[in-house]
């Protein structure tokens, strides 16, 4: 059974406030749960159903209490509409700078991405272009709203997301060394500009963009270019669809 | 004043088999009602605010009716959480084939889609890429959807989204002159391939990918690789973003 208790603290994991003064986050699903057990990020409590992970039981002794429970209970203590037969509370990993290799590797930079489903999709996009950290500004969507988490589709638990004063960040970067790439309407054409292996592509907040002092420390300006024939050029790309053409375009060369 | 049935009538098109009989849609925000009045659909009914507009005067006539109206009366007609100024009712067009340049152009058609975001940011992805219809299949969700349309950010007045059985059409299509792509994890490298101008590019159902029926109809099977380390292979990418993937790949030969 499922004590109010539990319940109740289940349902403050939507609420950041909460998230943060416990260290705590929610997992919600069947698949998320079990990538949330395999991997290193440490499960205080599964909730589950007995139906869950019947070839998963090696797994189900990397949470620190189990409680097997009814769809009923379930469906109580979810934020999801149509729960299914798994609900993991997760304890978050320290929020420290993870090691970055500006000089080899390439990284997402996120000016004030305010929709959980962008990050989310976003975090997911790093994940299958082989980028293990995003460099997050401090006015970004909480990476452990649940939302987000959904979304990400369990890459959350393989690419790192690092909260910090992005202007800060990027003015100790190294401008020799680590490009810093932006999209704009008047960059260069991202498919045929060089671009270098290592740098940091920054993508901007849904409505307005890269902000002012953003762009001033971006070193390389990129456009994708259109091919459509409306004249009134009102179409647009959501900045989850443009991170994962700038990932795209950086790794297929 | 938006009356009792008014309201009525605007709730009633979230359900598709209420839209269906009455041939409407609805469409709702500043943003895409504006884009409404500037396409070639016929609006029915535009309520607004005396805020909606002010710079729109001449676009105001595209509408068959104005509704002028306070905040407080388009808060409890609409189907959002935080409306804006402006709804409009608006007709759906004739639903019959397009035309289709299939030896010359680039056509995308969905098999099964079932989240509406996704199909809206398809329709914008389109859009951007200068794809100006899009065949889906009968049990892909519907277009006129209200999540759909606040999806696409008004790339739906501009893609012409087809139903038909995609089989039976699929079936029909020349080999020779219209290769049929879609995208698995053992096709080709669609960095490497040589890829055609004109063609339809299959994007298949969220959780099952391209069905079997459909699936025996590509002519050309094409995989996005991952760039990833992570050996236990979980990461994935959703439809929207490899749909963006696939028309970026296309357009920039």
């Amino acid at each position: 059974m499922l004590s109010k208790n539990k319940i109740k603290l289940i349902q403050s994991l939507n609420r950041k406030k909460d998230r943060d003064e416990l260290g705590l986050f929610l997992v919600e699903g069947n698949k998320m749960v079990e990538e949330a057990l395999r991997s290193d990020y440490k499960i205080e409590t599964l909730v589950c159903t007995s139906l869950f992970g019947e070839n998963l039981s090696e797994l189900r002794f990397n949470a620190g209490e189990i409680i097997e429970t009814d769809k009923d209970s379930i469906q109580k203590a979810s934020l999801l509409k149509n729960p299914q037969d798994a609900l993991a509370i997760v304890r978050q990993p320290a929020s420290g700078k993870p090691q970055l290799q500006l000089n080899t590797s390439l990284y997402l930079a996120l000016d004030f991405i305010q929709d959980p489903g962008n990050l989310g999709t976003i975090i997911r996009i790093a994940d299958w272009f082989g980028i293990n950290a995003i460099i997050c500004s401090e006015n970004t969507v909480d990476v452990f709203n649940p939302k987000v988490v959904q979304a990400s589709m369990g890459a959350i638990f393989r690419v790192k997301c690092w909260y910090t004063n992005l202007e800060s960040f990027l003015s100790e970067v190294s401008a020799e060394k680590t490009p810093v790439y932006g999209t704009f309407m008047n960059g260069d054409n991202i498919y045929t500009e060089q671009l270098t292996k290592n740098g940091i592509v920054i993508m901007g907040n849904e409505g307005n963009g890269i902000s002012d002092s953003i762009s001033q420390l971006i070193t390389k300006r990129l456009t994708i270019p259109t091919f459509s024939s409306n004249t009134s050029k009102s179409e647009s790309l959501n900045v989850a669809i443009a991170a994962s053409i700038c990932c795209s375009e950086f790794r297929r060369r």
